[in-house]
């Protein structure tokens, strides 16, 4: 039993957060209390208003505030004629932090998966198609997650760029920089040797 | 560059909790945003809520949604007679799923620690005086944590209960159940030899 019916339906509500259980949400909801009840109904604030007015750009599906999102907003980003296709969002979050690729997205929100009932039109192939088809494309980064299913959908993208005689790429596979041969798995290895480059 | 600003305040705010960083609040966003926005929503709404009306009870100092916590109210525990300490609600919580006390509390929310600022004011102990006056104690439980500061601060509750010849006692400090010998500091194990019980 607790002392509060509110501080119980905190921690309850708390736990909707990934990675969260009723102790980590116990400890958040005691250290909001006691030391940072500002923060804490900024985030409530921040929360509310960040969760009914976010919706997905009716050009890249990544998340915007209400129409285009920011990135597909700059001009100068759509001009470059390139498009990197990624699985979420947080990927899109990556790329922009390697600081290379100054182009438009696309964000498919997840993989092939027909076991789960995830296909072309959850993706937003009819969307992406519509772009590859609007001229506008000129090379296809394909980026999505060296898995099985990654690759999977990346191929049937491939299918579709293809049909436009877009040119097509696909980000490298390798060692990681700071990694060690030793730590690596040997499908990585292995597809690190087949792909070598000429050393210069 | 993010593609909403929206996005960006969020994962900004939710680092007001502990032990949530840039990354974990960007994966609390995505998953929040793709999955789970109505309970978002609603954990936006209970945060509000218990941010605004979680005061402090002026019995226990615990938790309380105004006026006396619900463990305060309850008559069956005043009427024991005992009077738990705790150093913050978090103890009490451990407490009360231990199912073994059926008295009240008294949270200190911290311990004496006069390099901080911490004194007698800070931790309630005019209150706490006030109660142990009252006759309503006939025992007063030390559940400070076992660390110095903890010792430091139970002996001087101790040394306000003495005054109204209250009977004190103190929680139990030994090999925690499940453990083994070989894992328990040297502290711990000495505490728990000289203070052995007869064993039947």
């Amino acid at each position: 039993m607790s002392s509060s019916a509110h501080l119980d339906r905190l921690i309850e509500a708390l736990q909707v957060m990934p990675g969260i259980g009723p102790r980590s949400a116990a400890r958040i909801a005691y250290t909001l209390l006691d030391h940072r009840r500002a923060g804490g109904l900024e985030l409530a604030r921040v929360l509310q208003e960040a969760l009914s007015k976010i919706t997905l750009c009716p050009c890249c599906r990544n998340y915007s505030d209400g129409g285009f999102c920011a990135l597909c907003s700059n001009v100068k980003r759509r001009q470059s004629g390139l498009l990197c296709v990624v699985e979420s969002p947080a990927d899109v979050q990556a790329v922009e932090s390697s600081g290379t690729f100054f182009g438009t997205y696309f964000v498919l929100h997840g993989h092939l998966s027909p076991i789960d009932g995830i296909g072309a039109e959850e993706l937003g192939f009819p969307l992406l198609t519509e772009r590859l088809a609007s001229g506008e494309v000129r090379e296809v980064i394909l980026a999505t997650n060296p898995t099985v299913e990654g690759d999977v959908t990346a191929s049937y993208i491939a299918a579709i760029a293809r049909r436009y005689q877009i040119k097509l790429s696909k980000i490298a596979s390798g060692v990681p920089f700071g990694g060690n041969l030793d730590s690596v798995d040997e499908h990585t290895l292995a597809t690190s040797i087949k792909q070598r480059r000429a050393f210069d």
